[in-house]
């Protein structure tokens, strides 16, 4: 039987330790493929590239072939990996692993779990893994979280159009209190716009922002997170807000249905 | 007491016919201001800005201001509209109106939606319009219908999280059979890459699709719009599968809770 294929892809770009740490660590378990973005494409959220071409290129790492390099988002990457790159569909997709945590609302934002997104919207189970930090990282615990769940899912499978998102304290292993299974809480940035002068005296802006944390409630991401533990969380995309439709049904373009 | 504030926006750009016809369309309904990109975002998704400058300029349309176009994502134009430019919070964004359906699982690529998506982050009433079209658009229906739900929302509010997505047929007013409450459907593109070679030989590809639609079922958006039904879908945020947690959490790393 062939190993299964693990397609890798992340978005901070094809280039950083990330990605490199990430095949390494699901290696053994089945045949990987690494197609990452050529730039990094942070917060490009679930952006495909319709108005541009799109170019590939090989990519060595460490004086061998590691993967392909494409003009484009994580989205892209995970398309064309599919439809052009790859001769059968991989069995599992990674993403990651991210530097920075993916929580709460900022996984609207995400490009590392737009890929895992995009990956489960074409029928192939996918995860994203993400450190929580921007600077020291260390990404051994992570890459030891990325095998045990990349294992897990290839033999346990997930349901249809639900994928992983799984956050990494930055700790010693040691300090890691454990793994939890979570819901998304409602962390967010309160985003500032640092207003500055180009040296031809013209103003531009620079997007910045503290993040506001979830109220306690331990079943949280970031307060998981916040306690050292690993969070785990399902997400899927029913986007319909059943919940509303009774008291919408009663705004009069839907009751006498007229245009 | 102040005339409520109505911010508008969209992804296909400033210069566009659409948010010209929209913001004509809402303009009676309080104080309007245009915050756009200057350069289509069609598909950039929730992507907002953080790795690069942010500038505004001034617009003029028929000999008059305008509004503010963004060197940015849709996203960023909200963001940066109730951050920095407006001296109150908007009570309604209303984004569009775009060319081209907005419907299933392509919501996820939409910048159009993602503006609204990004109004009701921010505690603000939103919708997006979509006429489903990309060539002979004929923006009065959309316009009306634009105008009767900013109407609705001003004075119904929605609740807490919620948008909606508004997708417009675009046959004239007579061809229209009534508006339709309606679920996102499955409908998504099937992407295609088509394989060129620039003047230089080098290899690139362009993305293109085919829409496949939803299985037939009148609550649906596509086979409303399909139908000549004005589709009106409230769309919300809550991304975590619930319904998998207890399957989940017989997984192993989740019942012993070591990492």
């Amino acid at each position: 039987m062939d190993k299964p294929l693990i397609l890798i892809t992340n978005d901070d770009g094809i280039h950083t330790e990330g990605i490199l740490a990430l095949q390494q660590a699901v290696q053994s378990l089945g045949e990987t493929i690494v197609v990452a973005p050529e730039a990094e494409k942070s917060a490009v959220g679930h952006a495909i590239t319709i108005a541009d071409p799109i170019r590939i290129k090989e990519v060595e790492r460490e004086g061998k072939f590691f993967g392909y390099a494409i003009g484009g988002t994580p989205a892209d990457c995970v398309k064309l990996s599919v439809k052009v790159l790859l001769d059968r569909k991989p069995s599992l997709i990674v993403s990651g692993i991210n530097l920075g945590s993916n929580l709460g609302t900022s996984v609207l934002y995400s490009g590392t779990v737009s890929a895992a997104t995009e990956g489960v919207l074409l029928g192939i189970p996918s995860i994203a893994v993400s450190l929580d930090t921007f600077t020291d990282e260390e990404f051994s615990v992570a890459s030891e979280i990325a095998h045990r769940f990349a294992s897990l899912v290839l033999e346990n499978g997930l349901p249809k159009g639900t994928a992983l998102n799984i956050n990494v304290p930055n700790v010693k292993k040691n300090e890691i209190k454990g793994v939890r299974l979570t819901q998304l809480g409602t962390s967010y940035y309160d985003e500032t716009f640092d207003k500055r002068e180009d040296p031809r005296g013209r103003i531009y802006y620079w997007m910045d922002g503290n993040l506001v944390g979830s109220e306690h409630s331990p079943d949280l991401d970031d307060i998981a997170v916040n306690e050292n533990f690993v969070s785990v969380t399902p997400i899927h995309y029913k986007l319909t807000n059943h919940a509303y439709f009774e008291t919408l049904s009663q705004w009069e373009p839907f009751k006498n249905g007229k245009a």
